[in-house]
């Protein structure tokens, strides 16, 4: 059953389950456009890979690498499904790139690959948005990944049972399709992945795994929709716009959520 | 006055004032060795700075850089004063890098140098702890950086009228001074830094940047005492030992704080 979390119509935050157009939580059924659809988990940090498809890896010119290239995301860069997100203003380049995040399930250390299934919680969408004019100018990616809403996933957390081992990842870009892989075309595994990354971290509850993008990544543009399609996940939709939130005083403010 | 985060006798997280040799909270005081002191912070991301301090950009051979270099450490780094910390197995060299701690009071962004007294809550110590064997050999420091315990800080937060602008910051390992300099010697400045920083991420309050390192970083080996005092702050105070927490089951389960 794939989970969402959301904010109901009184304002509260709920996870309910995703039902065709709607949303279920006990006994009470909401139409998605009555609802804010929530990032599907609230992680500490959002592990990412970097050239992990053979594919997207030529398409960069860069080099295979030989143990899992990481990258970090902070909370700050969530973002969710239906989201109208703000590209940051005066760069020339933000790019799409449609990964798999696996969503982990419990407070983790020291996970052999044959023990993962222990500790994933189950699958979601993200897409992880580059700032490409900053990223080739800095030796650790933080405004080149890490900005604003930069990580918008969802629409749900879908069980780990719901994702076949060769399920097809889609992203499309005003509905023409741009990439288009299967997730077993990945050069380090899930298991790999998440037994690397805990050798010296410990992961938490809702921490994300964004575990690479295939080929055909490229550049979002003002007014752009873009959908990111995993077989048995989901769908997540975002619109861009080339704007940024600009407060009244001189340093902005955010509401409280 | 300096506040101190602390789990009390009865098991409960405070929130309490840092006096001579003990805790005060309401009307209770508590001797420092009948409680646990915590980190004074509990952010969503730790930002740090590299190459902040231009003798220690020239110990390493890095050119300087011409805006702050900047990478993240995630909420796993976090460890206390007081903590014994075991260094990562199998690597060489864990570094001791001595550091100003900016702690953050409120949710901000786009942040001008001339108001970034409006969102600092205050000033705490913080050791960088590096592991060159990784860090040396990835893209993005994030073994190099973010493992576990690789963010001791503390012990209290001061407010920001107890930081002069040329505060002295020493680093003793075992008795004897290894860094030493003054807050003024920072390349770029703390105002100058948080307004790079809120040009694309939001802070959220109790996130901590961190400053950068004066010259004389070195190793740290089992069994040492590193002490970190900055001038009108505190003293940092943590030991280390050369083994990681191995649990009985195949992934290692922490118990929950």
């Amino acid at each position: 059953m794939a989970r969402v979390r959301f904010r109901d119509p009184s304002g509260s935050t709920r996870i309910g389950e995703w039902v065709d157009g709607g949303v279920a939580f006990a006994t009470e059924r909401f139409d998605l456009d009555d609802v804010t659809v929530l990032p599907p988990t609230d992680p500490s940090k959002v592990v990412c890979v970097g050239l992990n498809y053979q594919a997207h890896a030529e398409e960069t010119d860069s080099e295979l690498p030989d143990r899992p290239l990481l990258f970090l995301k902070t909370p700050n860069a969530l973002a969710a499904h239906g989201d109208t997100i703000a590209l940051p203003k005066d760069k020339e380049r933000i790019d799409y790139e449609g990964e798999l995040g696996v969503v982990i399930g419990e407070q983790c250390r020291n996970v052999s690959r044959a023990e993962v299934d222990d500790v994933i919680a189950g699958y979601t969408c993200v897409n992880d948005l580059s700032n490409r004019d900053d990223q080739r100018v800095e030796q650790n990616w933080v405004r080149g990944k890490s900005f604003d809403n930069s990580a918008p996933m969802g629409p749900v957390l879908a069980p780990p049972d719901a994702l076949a081992d060769d399920a097809a990842i889609e992203l499309r870009q005003n509905g023409e399709v741009k990439q288009s892989s299967t997730i077993d075309d990945m050069i380090f595994s899930v298991p790999e992945i998440i037994e690397e990354i805990t050798k010296l971290m410990t992961l938490e509850p809702g921490d994300v795994i964004a575990t690479g993008t295939p080929s055909g990544i490229g550049p979002i543009s003002d007014g752009d929709t873009i959908e990111l399609e995993i077989e048995g996940v989901g769908t997540l939709v975002n619109d861009f716009v080339a704007k940024e939130f600009t407060g009244d005083t001189a340093h902005d403010f955010m509401p409280d959520q």
